[in-house]
């Protein structure tokens, strides 16, 4: 069977973006990810848009259609892809299984949301919808969640708190170098021990910032991909796992199932091992995050992750094991719908040797994006043609 | 390659479910479609949900992960298809997808939507919002775009204001025979034309009433079909397409170029022809939309369904191709998310001998779900496997 590719890619700068609604940012990507795999918008079968909110942020729905307009691409075929903070993850299966399906030749397939023209606390309110009622009723937000996952696993582990500071810390770095970073901005690791307490022992830096942006990535049949560029990327593994939403129901709250099954399935379908893995993207909403997925995905066993940050393996230009070579959530930001697609768009970059003064070697590459506090996370597996 | 079939069906009451919640209703089809399959909870694979504002309408999100818990589904891979009022056309693609991709061998696909808990004013305003937001700000809504239409229809092609209210009168009378439906009552000519003006031409009985409900269907590879049942039905054709959302901007308002682009690559992958379809479930979400569609998907001439619904060609017990035989959107009831799946369902049941009452002659039928004004449209031809 013909393999899945990915031949594009693009993102908008994430940040705050004043006077632009979701439909704007994801037009801004999906013609510049057009424009960087040479494909006119006439070619597209399939648009997917990955996205969790625009009716409650914004008061706008039938999103797809509207970009399927504004980009040209009419009459292909589109679909709002949602899965709450893993819609990107999401939209990148759904792509692929277009493409696997015979179903399209060309899927476009962005991601985006508008989140910074609401309040923090009405941001908050959407995304907590999605918590389970009775938990957010007596007050378990998904912060919430983080600061008691986090206490539990530097006690549990014997962890210093300075490990969970020292992601933020290597996140940061390497947004520096990532143009469409929301912060480019490197910070040490008092900024973090010293910032405000958000969810003890998690303080403001451990968590991502609040976002505005897009991503987009063209997959089509190898066949088709190399008709286009001999430079492109594959998708070899790919699966999607839930977890309970009752986050008290879980066994052991430093596991997260849903990592671990997709992770799971991703490996088994690519036939590569988490030794195989030359970099990878986590979601890092809150830092303890990255700790909790290179624990599931096997970069670490368990209670162990913190002592690889420690020592520097994860890191981007000495590491065995560079993650988040983007910034990662924490400094590229976390507009909901886009982030796993950007998380792919990284990825893909290192793979075809676009990532610019981020580059890392990398013939294989992982992203993990994850719904709630777990609740649902796609694996995604790449690896480069060449 | 192994074909998709669909092994199992379900829908609950349609109409005014007091007191619950989409949760519920989704649950409820859910679990009645893995009873009716004859599939335990833990093997499903993918368990998609099609619904358009479980936010803007209950304040909650994550349903499916919700789902996948309340029904013992995890860590089954879950996603929500958002596709505005085609939601449920675009979760059997999504469903379709996931199976002729291979990622899943079981896929369970729920549509519902709660939608009476809200006033006339606030659902009309959340389905609104997927209108251009220029058009809406001049006071054109979707029931606005049809008296239009139905005006420019019954001009130009002499057609009198009964055919209308024939179609209402035929779908209402198909709902009598469905213990699911929301209106189970016979309406004469009379009360149509009789009714108050919403948009003129059209009246109160010209449009589907705003509901409560859910629908299931279970899909899988054909060879995984024939381990459950002997009696299971076939997806042989199926496609999506777009046509503008600005409705000002489209050359002809009689012709829905949606219909028109996903019933061509419908019939193309199937290898049918229109007259190949012996029944058929079409959005009449308002009365004009169904000679629209009978003319988009080739089984009348352009300006000449009307007279086929007047001769008694889409009449279920006597005519050669029965149209909404479960009553359509306009006695059945259109909850949004659940109305493509539910059509499904009437096709499914119809092929494998279910339909009680309402049975017909059928080898071959074929759904078509609209999205918007015909924004997005997914047409799908399913074949009885006997």
């Amino acid at each position: 069977m013909d393999r899945v590719a990915i031949i594009g890619a693009s993102m908008t700068q994430f940040g705050q973006r004043e006077g632009e609604w979701v439909l704007d940012l994801l037009a801004e990507a999906g013609i510049e990810c057009l424009e960087d795999a040479g494909v006119d918008a006439d070619e597209v079968d399939h648009l997917y848009v990955s996205n969790m909110a625009s009716g409650e942020f914004e008061g706008q729905t039938g999103v797809p259609n509207a970009l399927a307009h504004d980009i040209d691409a009419m009459p292909a075929y589109t679909q709002r892809v949602d899965q709450t903070s893993s819609s990107g993850g999401a939209g990148m299966y759904a792509a692929w299984q277009s493409i696997a399906s015979g179903a399209s030749d060309m899927t476009l397939l962005v991601g985006g949301e508008k989140m910074t023209h609401r309040t923090t606390g009405e941001a908050t309110d959407v995304i907590a919808s999605l918590t389970h009622p009775v938990e957010y009723k007596h007050g378990v937000t998904l912060p919430s969640f983080a600061g008691l996952t986090a206490r539990r696993y530097l006690e549990q582990f014997d962890a210093p708190r300075e490990s969970l500071a020292k992601v933020a810390v290597k996140n940061h770095r390497n947004g520096v170098d990532n143009p469409h970073a929301q912060f480019q901005k490197e910070i040490d690791l008092e900024t973090v021990l010293e910032s405000p307490i958000v969810a003890d022992p998690l303080r403001l830096y451990d968590f991502c910032p609040i976002t505005d942006g897009s991503a987009a990535l063209m997959f089509c049949p190898e066949s088709v991909a190399q008709e286009y560029t001999d430079d492109y990327a594959l998708v070899t593994g790919i699966d999607g796992a839930t977890d309970t939403h009752v986050v008290h129901e879980r066994d052991d709250p430093t596991v997260m199932g849903g990592v671990v099954d997709s992770g799971r399935g991703a490996y088994e379908m690519s036939g590569l091992e988490p030794d195989d893995i030359d970099v990878a993207e986590l979601h890092d909403m809150f830092t303890i995050l990255e700790f909790l997925q290179m624990e599931g995905l096997g970069f670490a066993d368990q209670g162990e992750a913190w002592q690889l940050v420690d020592e520097g393996y994860t890191e981007r230009d000495t590491g065995e094991l560079p993650i988040n070579t983007s910034g990662g959530l924490k400094s590229k930001g976390h507009p909901l719908g886009a982030s796993g697609v950007a998380q792919g768009v990284e990825i893909y970059e290192q793979l075809v040797g676009e990532a610019g003064p981020r580059q890392v070697d990398a013939d294989a590459g992982l992203c993990c994006n994850v719904g709630g506090f777990g609740n649902c996370v796609i694996t995604t597996i790449m690896e480069a043609a060449r």
